[in-house]
């Protein structure tokens, strides 16, 4: 029999050749649920500021697959048992752990399903997927839900060194172009090992831990909460924002997508359960049905959801300007006047609502290195495990283990 | 004044950082019209078997933009003089040459408009920004049709070696991962010059274009007519195809997109004129409509449409088969008595109409290098200019100057 | 007991991470014959042409170590029998193919040692430490003389398709920054498998055979026959062609290394056997002696040596001239006399002598691919295996697999 | 007149093709002077660990040119005026700044001449150049010593953000393949202007150099002070040592380098000058010199040196151990006996003094970033100059401005 026959290649700019065996995982990369992610941009609106940040979903679980595979690899030959179905269910946890992710960014699957929690929505679907397969996703299901006796296999599916950062970093790095970003994960993967049934790093692998956490924090900065992409995504917020307020008036413009519109007229939430409408309609959702949407409101018969939606087809953004907490709220006042002014003179609706669709105030958030919570260990000479942050040789990581919060407006060009 | 304000900058994995100093380029690129391209992809359907090659138009054609300031600017050095209002219209041209395309494939163009060529639509659209922008296109637009004294300008936005051509073939081998495609880019910028009014090579960049011509030959096998990427456009074709059949029957399927059903129910020619009608509907089209409209149909009534429209979202493709041009036609005899039966077996339609959905002949064509009509020129040692394939030291280049067409059949993968 | 610490890392910037497992592959990198290979350039005279190309033999030893362990990996997974011996036999084979190598270019080799051939002196090393090791090297040396009855073995050792050119046309070209050299290895290794105990390719490697063929012939054309790159070996040739000539009329100068004393004063010839004295000498030279040795007979006594050695260390070289085989003599005669009496303008001696050390008639040769002598085989879809360039679907592979044979001279710049 | 005649292009991997305009720069860079610059390795011993990192001072001088010609352009195009003779100084400067250097690593230079500095010795180089070359070096001369108006044009070529920094650490974080060290050169030159005479990096270039001095930190710790690279330098340094020793005690060993054995004799100091005697012996050491020296000396009489010299050669390194200052002491008493002993049961001599070449106590010592004597400055949104730790929007960079000494001592692996 033919075993070239028994497994696929994909071809991927960043890892080269991925090679993934015929059988559950295959199956499960051809299925519906999975090929949805194809049609979700993993950056969100990132490719408004990185015109090549335009990799899906799909692309990155590809690449963490591979990842994984590489990774399990190296701890088997590292002595570390682990069976197929072990390295199976890691696999498949793997490749699924950000299967429920909706449509463009993180606040948008906030509008759809009240309560939302997109960890919640991934294990709503592997448990569908478990029933369809014949219960081949259990040990996955149990590993992904940190109820599986070798806690390290959890690790690398979430934790702060997990295999989903180290191609998401590396990834997103890439496509970019923020050189700042990039992670040297080979190395990373070479010196991970597992150390008294957790996953630890071998201590020639220390610097490329600090250039990790660095990378993370660069892409933080450059990228992730990049000026533009913050005001974006705010900018999509309004809209939908915009759509209810509309909705709660009855004046629910026409929405082309039947899935979308379920969400903006069910308004579910997800507190008590996720039931097999939302999953449904949740699965059939995807980047398409938010941008067809907004083209077709461009046209709306409101004025400022038609402006709004032009705005945001054409690329006709907002402007961030980072604040201090003190000043963001005298600001606040300041800018409400000016923007009231500036519809007035553009012929839109200017009273106090209308106001708040062009003005947002929010702070963004970034930690590079958690410490307290969920540590990363470095396996000293001594085959001790050490925190990283104690095991460093200078004090400069601990200053990164604070978290970093900046307020910021998001408003008009026009009214500086 | 802040000279750092007066340009933007694009991080692009491929080329670093492409300034664009401020202007019409610019205001160009924040067109609706440009920035649309960030809708299509370049590839079309290519992703389906290279999940990285998710890349759009509008990467490509900053892609591009850059590497027309590269050539530009090097021309310059060498004592070409060009004027700032050549320089300009170049890029501009350059900027805009494929923003006639639409959505996916080519072959869906003309599943919209019939008697469509892409560079007419992209003329079209040049027309009218140049109305827009008060007649700052007019050198572009005499650059782009042939029309202007210094021939060479036009040949870097068409020939066998422009412009277009070498960053899209960079950009589809980084993006697919096919190395063997990858173009050596910088030393052919390096080694053009004018010489008597016409683009050539100088001699010590001959190795670097016979690479191009076998990276594109390479391209095309192995990418561009890669057998699952025919398959997919077929499928893609089968389904518009499935649509007309029912809107001849008066059976049309509901269109979420409003443009989309524009075209096809008014079934528009561009024979005569692309009318402001067409091109309004034509500029509000992106993969987006195309992928809903997809989605929407695959919950169609009619039992055909819906199986094609599930299996192109979830990637149940057709086969292909490469055959002999005399052996085709016999294969289809067999293969419609079987796909019948298969259809039969799957509890759809399986008269002839029906069949003919499911069942494609068709061949492709490549060319790696026309040499009798737009040749590639060396310039020799004694400054003579020679027709590539007779400049190069062995003859196999000769071999490569025939098209290769290889027919085929796409068919269900269940009937061999 | 701590598996870390079985296996050394190597880091090297085309294959990554090259893990070697501790044992006697390890011991014999460790060892003074191997070592040395650090201070022999792999492409000899080439960085004087391009900059980078300053790797050693040692590098590309260590890539080609780790091509074999990547190879034979995937051999195993496709189910082909390979017992460790065989497996340790090849790797070491592989590691050890290009240890006879002297300093510097092949021609220099031929002025060291009549009769040379330097896979003989490979063979000659290997038993030399297979005595040293016990026996250890066994299995290789039947492998490396082709004695073993697996014939894929040897085939991963040498053929056209083999593991020391795969990595040295990537790592050259690397190095070189001759982007049109670049071999997609990886596609190579993957698609390689043994079919009836011979190595050939799986049908879908073809493209990057076919790439493969091409980018050696561009790196025979670019790199390896670059002008300069002959001129540099000829001048090299031309030095020690008037050492010897002194040594002749007994006017040797000083030399100090004093391995290569003995080989320019003993002229020793290995057509009966490589003697213990001639090995240990051989094991003791490397570009050190050779550039030493120049550097001292800059300040020779003999004019026409010291003027040849100052040229080659400040790069004063001579110029290249590509010529017809019939041009050449004719040329040859007119460069005699413009020589002579640019050698008197100089103050040097210029008799015929003399003038033959100025000037030097030779040719380049290249084959791309071989396909009567040594064929790469593909294997097609009906499980049959053919030769490459029948398999390929145009004809100008054909044309590739002629000799190109390109004369030329070596002369002084200023007679031109 | 051709142009494309009028410049050299040099294909490197890291900055692709380099233009150099012919006159004064090629004519330099063609001068033995600098030629002589490919004989040294930049990276000294680094290559024994990082087997790929054998690249050249020369290559790192044409790089850091590259570099130079970009920057310069960049910061005309922001409007800074820069003549032709300040272009030109500056990159004459770039080019020669490390012309000074010996052979291997720094450590040696010292063994050479006392009171050795190797900008002292560029500068006599530049002067020596400047008058072989009519005072075309005068401006080049004055920029480099810092006594040229435009205090910006030094700053490239000698602060904490050098041309000379940018282009090492992205070479050899490189050719080690230790990605963590890599730098975004472009985003830095990029951002790069002249503000109120003073070299100053933009506010959107923040992270770049955050990544920048991170790199550099990462650097030092993975490559410049690597454990094995510290221990091949003290080898070397013992080596010299002991043939200093030796000459003391009147038994000098063979020294086949006329050069070397001028300085390892005469021991010239450069306290009160560089003799045109000591500038000609040092411009024809390189490499080679101490290579064919230590070869020679492997077979040395004395026990030591030999067994010193065979180490070096065979790659036999000590072990080096990292200790806490105060235990350095402790340990060094403990590791002379078992030195002594070690040395017995070898058959070497074991006294005190023949101990002291076999045990070495010394500690490594790095800075990432100095901002009290030359800060990095950022511009920031008012057009105010800010000393980067206190532009940066959090404290861990003030850590990482502490230098990191490590005291640690190098002896035989036997011992431990």
């Amino acid at each position: 029999m033919d075993k070239s026959k028994q497994y696929k290649i994909f071809s991927d700019p960043i890892h080269g050749f991925i090679t993934v065996p015929k059988g559950i995982i295959l199956k499960l990369i051809d299925h519906a649920y999975i090929q949805r992610l194809r049609r979700i941009r993993q950056l969100g609106l990132g490719y408004l500021v990185f015109p090549a940040a335009e990799h899906s979903r799909f692309s990155h679980a590809i690449g963490a697959l591979e990842l994984g595979q590489r990774v399990l690899k190296n701890l088997r030959e590292k002595d570390t048992t682990i069976s197929e179905a072990e390295l199976n269910g890691t696999l498949i946890a793997i490749l699924l752990h950000d299967v429920g992710h909706g449509p463009l960014s993180h606040t948008l699957e906030h509008s759809l399903i009240r309560d939302f929690n997109h960890e919640m929505m991934s294990l709503r679907i592997m448990q569908e997927l478990n029933t369809e397969f014949d219960g081949a996703l259990e040990t996955a299901i149990r590993i992904f839900t940190d109820r599986y006796p070798k806690k390290f296999l959890h690790q690398l599916i979430s934790s702060q060194l997990d295999i989903d950062r180290l191609d998401y970093l590396k990834r997103d790095s890439f496509f970019t172009g923020v050189s700042e970003g990039s992670v040297g994960i080979n190395r990373i993967l070479k010196t991970m090992r597992v150390f008294k049934g957790n996953v630890v790093i071998e201590k020639k692998g220390i610097y490329a831990i600090e250039n990790y956490i660095l990378s993370r924090r660069l892409m933080y900065m450059q990228v992730y909460l990049h000026k533009t992409v913050l005001s974006a995504d705010s900018l999509l917020k309004q809209i939908f924002r915009r759509v209810h307020f509309l909705w709660k008036h009855d004046k629910l413009p026409p929405i082309p997508s039947h899935s979308l519109r379920y969400f903006l007229t069910e308004r579910p939430s997800a507190r008590k359960q996720i039931t097999s409408e939302m999953l449904n309609h949740y699965m059939r959702l995807d980047d398409h049905d938010v941008y067809i949407s907004i083209k077709s409101w461009s046209e709306a018969e409101d004025a400022i959801l038609a402006d709004l939606s032009t705005r945001f087809l054409n690329r006709k953004l907002f402007k961030t300007t980072f604040t201090s907490k003190k000043e963001q709220k005298k600001l606040l006042g300041d800018f409400r006047d000016r923007t009231s002014r500036e519809l007035k003179r553009a012929g839109l609706p200017h009273d106090d609502d209308s106001v708040s669709f062009y003005l947002d105030a929010d702070e963004s958030f970034s930690e590079a290195y958690k410490y307290e919570t969920e540590s990363i260990w470095i396996l000293d000479d001594d085959d001790k495990a050490i925190e990283f942050s104690k095991a460093a040789d200078t004090k400069h990581i601990i200053a990164l283990t604070k978290p970093v919060v900046k307020p910021y407006l998001v408003h008009m060009k026009e009214i500086i």
